[in-house]
């Protein structure tokens, strides 16, 4: 086993509610450390963001997702006491969750055919960050 | 440490919605590699589709469930943009989650007395995947 | 790397719906096996409860979040046909997620200044469980 530092990777986003495609900056770090096999757990250290795998075909699927959750999660809703006005976005980050934990096998990270790795800015734009902690498994010869 | 190659799993779903009970499989696959303690992360490779844990005694959770996720995220929606009708799905599927990570103690998967892992389908009937990753801190004496 | 046994700790609730915050626990099960750099996997092996990461200084975001929870899961629908009266808590259970993975680096949780890990009970008061699996990559020089 090989142990790496943990990386952050930094992410500026435009608008307040926005999806992120990170997946090419994880893969450079997987194979910038010669990574053939193990974990990368990637966090998001924010309460109004989240992180998710989301399909990267069509652009329409992130607005289609956004929309519902706005729906299904205003802005506003009577019953919200914290005063910040976003409570919405950490709702949206409880649902949606603070970190996604993906395979690396050969090299590469394994994700299905159209799948990506998506930061969700929920109370943007904002200057964010990204931990990236790989777990090596070696380059030696698996079971 | 011991490693062991990535697995894969085939799921072969029957309706559009469906729960589908995988724990006997991947409890399967930790006995078979002899896996003392560590963990398993198993990882859906689909954005239509989701993988959670739930209730195993009564099937109506998992009728509760499904009415409850189609009640809030409905398969037609005005604004969906996505012109493949599954909509629903992706979103079904970023609320549920891609991924779950259960502990292995003494051979087996640590869960609870209720529980087991739910392969969820949102867009079948379809032939699936389940990546099954173990990593397996060998069988020494633990601190 | 060092491997150290599953630990569980109990969770007194006081109340049908309450988050816990049990960050200071889990980070003293950290501090105690001295652990340097590695993961920690925390396990609610409930069906009915959850755990995630949520804002800790102004305890309204808990408010906020367990009543926009109530009023898109509410504990009566026509629907359901578990006969428990807690097919909510299993929804909600499945919508925030039954574990989370946290990174460990110099001897510390990695969370955001805002972040605290909560355990999210659903379907209290009872007493519940928590399983800790630290993955311990040891002290050695990382890459």
């Amino acid at each position: 086993m090989r142990t790496h530092k943990l990386k952050t990777e930094t992410v500026e986003t435009k608008t307040r509610v926005q999806m992120v495609d990170v997946t090419a900056r994880i893969q450079k770090l997987i194979s910038a450390n010669r990574v053939e096999s193990g974990l990368v757990v990637v966090v998001v250290p924010h309460t109004t963001a989240g992180i998710t795998l989301q399909e990267n075909a069509d652009p329409n699927t992130q607005h289609d997702l956004i929309k519902k959750l706005e729906s299904l999660v205003p802005q506003v809703e009577s019953y919200y006491q914290h005063d910040e006005g976003n409570s919405d976005a950490h709702v949206k980050s409880a649902l949606v969750g603070s970190s996604v934990t993906i395979v690396i096998d050969k090299g590469r990270l394994v994700l299905g055919k159209w799948q990506a790795v998506y930061f969700c800015e929920f109370d943007g734009p904002r200057e964010r960050h990204l931990h990236v902690k790989i777990i090596d498994e070696g380059s030696g010869d698996l079971d």
